[in-house]
Parts: C-alpha cells; sequence; structure tokens
C-alpha cells in the first residue's frame, strides 16, 4: 500500500484490518519523507518503507492513495514489475489504456485491464452509482449535478482547516487556513480544483469524462458546478437526469433500491432523505428526495449522498481488489497470498449481500 | 412598521436609520407578547404599540415582517384602512389580486396594485434577479436551480441554532436545536419548509410559482431543491438557464452587469467569484461562475450570492416603498410625510445610480 497515512490511507488500512488473513501480508510503502515512520496494522508494527521501484518486485497488488505525481511517477515501475495497481489518483483515469472501475459497474473492464485500475473520483463515484440503474433502464441523456462537498475530500488538512477556522470564528481570533484558499468557516465556495475549458474546474470536469468513460457511454451530456460547503465528511449532491424514455418515481425508487450498493431513504417528513451527518462511515451511496423534474417530462431529480473517502475512495478500491483475488481464483493458477485473503473476504461479502 | 424586532425587522429598522427625515414618522406594532417594548429608532426610543385594526388608522405605509399567519390576520385592516402595505410574508404572495414585486422586474405592478404588495421569497428574488436580463433578451424557458441557503433565512433563532449547535459540536457537549430538526453543525439539510406537491418543499414551490408570477410567464419551467447550509448569512445558488434562442457568456456577462442591482465578479482565479463570506452587508446580487451548459446548446450556468435579509427581504421591501413613494410624489396629491421623506432619499439613490 503506497500512502497509508493519508486521508483516504487511513481509511483503507481500518477496513483491510476487518478482513482476516492479511496481516503479514501487506507492506507500506511512501516517499522519503514518511519512510521509516511506524505504522499499526493489524495489531503488527509495520516499518514504511521507501516507495522505490524495487519495492514492487515480488508484490501481487499495489493499492496507492498518493498525489497525482506519486501515482505518476511510480506506479509504471509497478506494471512493469507484473503487480495488478489499483489508483486512487486522477493522474491516469482518462488514460486510453487504464481502466477507470466501480465494480459494481463495469468490473469487466478491471479484470481486462493490462495495467492501471484507476479509482474514479469521490463525487463521480456516487454519481455514476446513481446514474447506472437508470441508465440500464432509460438511457441517461443528460445531468445537471451540483456537488455540497465536504473538506475531508481535500485530505487531512482540509479538516483540520475547517475545525480550526470554525473554532477560530467563534472565538473571534485568526487562523491561517492552509489548504483552502477563502474562509472555508460558515461560507460556501464554488471551486474545488484548478480552472480547465470553458471556466469549468478540473473537478467539475471530472464529473463530466470520468461519468461517460464508466457508463461507457460518451454520449452522455453533464452540466456539473462543484461547491466545497463546511461539512467534515460525506458528499451531498442535487442531480436532474433526463432519460430517453421516462422513468417514473416509483420505478426510479425500485431500479435504486434492487442496485448493489444503493440505499433509498425517501419519506416527505423531517429527516426522510439521507444527510451527511447520518452517513459517514457507510460504504453505500443514499439517494432520497426522488422527484419528477418539474421542467421536462423526462427528467428526474434526486439527492445524492456517499462517505466520499468510503465508496468515494477506499472502499472502492478495496472493492476492485476483491473483484481481482475473486477472478485470479477462478481462472489463473498464479495468485499469490493478498488475493486469497482478500478472495476469502469477498466470498463473504457476497454471501452477506445475498 | 410591523415585526421590527425579527432577523429582517432589524435589518430593515438599519435601512431607514439612514433615510434622514423618518425619525418622527414610524410606529412600531408587535403582537400582545412584544408590544410595550421598546426600540431605539434613529435616536429616539419607541414603545411598540400593540397590533390590532385601530393601529392603521391615519398610516400612509405599512411594512410588516411576519409570519404568515400574522400578516393573514392583520394586513386585510391595514388595507381596509386606506394604507399602502408591503408584505414579506408568503401569505399573499400568489394571491391573483396581490402585487409580487422586485422593483427592478415589475415596478408597475406595484404602482397598479390596489391591496397588498408581497415581496417575494428571499431565495427567489436573487433567482429572479439574475433571470430577468436574460429573458428579456432570449425569454427563459427553463431553470434548473439548487441552493445553499443560509441559517438567517431561519430567523433570528436560526442563528442561534448554527452557532451554539457548531459550538457544542466542537466542544463535545450537547445543545437541542430550536428550528432545525436535523443537526445543522458541519452538516447539510435537503428540506426548507414543510413537503408539498410531487415531493417538492413549500421552499421549492416558491421558486417556481413566485418566479412566473415576477416575470409574468407561466409558460417558464423551473426544477428547484432547496437546501440549507451550515452558513450564517447570503443564499447561494448554483442555475442553469435554457433560454429560447442561445446566449453566450460575454453576451450573459454584458446583460448582467446592465442590469440594476447586479454585481458580476467573475475571474478563473481562486476567489474570483461571489461568496457568502464577502456578500453580507450589501443590498446588490451577486453574479460568477458563468459558463456554456455543456449539456445543452441553449443553456446556459452561473453562481448566484445574495444577502437574503438584505435584498432578499429587507432592502426589497423598502425599495417597494421607495417606488411607491416617488410615484406618489409625481402622480398624487395625497401623499404623506413618510412617503415624503423616502421619496427625497429615493432620488438621492437614483442620482448614484447614474
Amino acid at each position: 500500500m503506497v500512502g497509508a497515512t493519508g486521508a483516504v490511507g487511513r481509511i483503507m488500512v481500518q477496513l483491510l484490518e476487518q478482513k482476516p488473513g492479511l496481516a503479514n501480508r501487506f507492506k507500506f510503502l511512501a516517499s522519503a519523507r514518511s519512510a521509516g515512520s511506524r505504522l499499526v496494522f493489524a495489531g503488527r508494527e509495520h516499518t514504511v518503507e521507501l516507495l522505490e521501484p524495487a519495492a514492487f518486485i515480488g508484490v501481487d497488488l499495489v493499492i496507492a492513495s498518493t498525489p497525482d505525481e506519486v501515482s505518476a511517477e511510480f506506479l509504471p515501475a509497478a506494471v512493469a514489475a507484473g503487480c495488478k495497481v489499483i489508483d486512487e489518483s486522477a493522474y491516469f483515469r482518462m488514460h486510453p489504456d487504464v481502466a477507470l472501475v466501480i465494480p459494481e459497474i463495469n468490473p469487466q473492464d478491471a479484470i481486462n485491464a493490462r495495467g492501471i485500475i484507476a479509482s474514479p473520483n469521490c463525487s463521480t463515484t456516487q454519481l455514476v452509482m446513481a446514474l447506472k440503474p437508470l441508465h440500464d433502464a432509460g438511457r441517461v441523456r443528460r445531468v445537471v449535478v451540483s456537488t455540497y462537498q465536504a473538506v475531508s475530500g481535500a485530505g487531512l488538512v482540509g479538516t483540520e482547516d475547517l475545525i480550526n477556522a470554525t473554532r477560530s470564528h467563534l472565538e473571534g481570533s485568526t487562523y491561517e487556513q492552509r489548504v483552502f484558499k477563502s474562509p472555508i468557516a460558515f461560507n460556501v465556495i464554488p471551486q474545488i480544483g484548478g480552472f480547465k475549458e470553458q471556466g469549468y474546474t478540473s473537478e467539475e470536469m471530472k464529473l463530466v469524462y470520468e461519468t461517460r468513460k464508466i457508463l461507457g457511454d460518451p454520449s452522455i451530456r453533464v452540466c456539473p458546478t462543484c461547491v466545497r460547503v463546511p461539512v467534515v465528511n460525506c458528499h451531498s449532491e442535487t442531480v436532474l437526469v433526463e432519460t430517453e424514455r421516462p422513468i417514473s418515481v416509483p420505478e426510479a425508487k425500485r431500479l435504486f433500491s434492487a442496485f448493489p450498493g444503493i440505499q433509498v431513504i425517501d419519506e416527505e417528513a423531517y429527516g426522510g432523505y439521507p444527510m451527511p451527518c447520518d452517513c459517514t462511515g457507510s460504504d453505500l451511496v443514499f439517494i432520497g428526495r426522488i422527484r419528477q423534474d418539474l421542467s421536462h417530462p423526462n427528467g428526474l431529480t434526486f439527492w445524492c449522498v456517499s462517505d466520499n473517502l468510503r465508496k468515494g475512495a477506499a472502499t472502492n478500491a478495496i472493492q476492485i481488489a476483491e473483484l481481482l483475488a475473486s477472478h485470479a481464483a477462478r481462472t489463473e493458477n498464479r495468485w499469490g497470498p493478498v488475493f486469497s485473503a482478500l478472495w476469502i473476504q469477498c466470498v463473504c461479502v457476497s454471501r452477506r449481500r445475498q
């Protein structure tokens, strides 16, 4: 594992600790700054090793949660060393030879992948999870999405910024934010990432391009606006979808409910919808406020919340690993001990789901 | 003035204090609970009088910022007493005999009004301000709006709830919220108002109906989602507009910039857009992030922020009063001392704008 001490890496470690048989089968890599530090995994202390090409030799599977430039520099060496590589960063996602995978949606892309398998951007993952059952049933033509994104998406320092800036605001003292360029306490910031084409930000363009790639349909049109809100964890989204044939609210509820990884919370009552405060720590994508679009006969609109560190990042990466392990167990002679342990867990999970 | 001690009423008092010649020309009315309390206006202490029909006798102008049920009970008596009546509440807005007015948009409706003149809902006012120049230039056909609404829209107790709940959250103590039914600290709540038709809330349906009424075009289709965010003051909105003829980004910027009461802040740089933290205390509607809609050839999308207590409420009501005063000065023999003072101010404002 590369990047185990970051916001997503910590959750990945927690998730993997719950899986039996992995305690001695992981090693942890980091750049020179963190190499040599210690980390407890499944009750055993590990020394974080230096991230360098030689570290990948003899490894089955690499899960990387690092900044784009670290992935760019080191992951090709992991592929060259024969590892399966799952990358949380944005760097390789849109590369034509890279699979961009949500296991509930396009597992075959992970299985067919020759090189890096990328996990999508957090705000994209929950959106595409919600779109997939509608796309299968009625063909999604257009998506308008506005996000309410938590600060944990900006890493551990993002959360520190929100907590410290809020405390300072209440006390009347000052705090110099480290990651957000505008005040985050009691404010909303309509910019995530740098500005790219046509005035859209990088976070917004990820929603456009990654959605199309994961659903395998470049004709889907997406109009996104990404906004940072003073919430610690869990991204929320308002989503408007136009489909080729109209999908009624009752049908949409059935489609969402039947889709693995989605939970519908939709009652016309106070609290009868998902909110960030209730969704932290869950691996699911929550959908509520499902309504007919009042502005288009083929439109449907809803509210979607998910833990951006879980299904939006760590959970999805580990689900990809389990998928690879399960496939390797069924089809290949060569599969290593990490895959074996993950595969056992994978069988348990799929049994629980049935 | 009815309701001078509420969140909007306080701002109205501040705004009116800046206008010369009104010090002895206002009286303050409140229900039995607050009647008898004292209030300083323009350096002079006033005793709040009991809100009852007889209190309206001899009054030129009533400005009411009260809950719906108080407006419903008392304002017809003010009309019967011959007062001009400006109502901030939602109660009368959609009544066919009531004018719903934003002075920059439909001043004639205020001038022609025989009875109550209603000021629109806060989230509607800033939306319709933004739509009007686009509607005049290219005819708005469809609007998709997602709101990021501040707690001050829920009154003074809404702000207390956010501040106290946030402080408790940081301290690890508990605080029982008084107005919000779900946690407001570090959370977002996708419900404002009660549930009405087709799963939409009352706040959302205001955006649908009031937009059509103010623009005088019942064919405009609106799909709204209203969300409460942990921001003290200023509502933000993502807006997607489809027009009959396409409006380019440069044209939209020109149209917005030329419209009175709108300020464009739109640069592709950190902070190059309006945010709640910068817009509190302004009477303007701020627009940024103006982009071509990536999902429709006739679509335009943008971000809109305004002080919901100012242009969204108090400022708009006082602008209506100034409009009536200005009209009365030009056309009527009978106009009272309050109108006279407001009219003088109104002339100054319009001179400053030129």
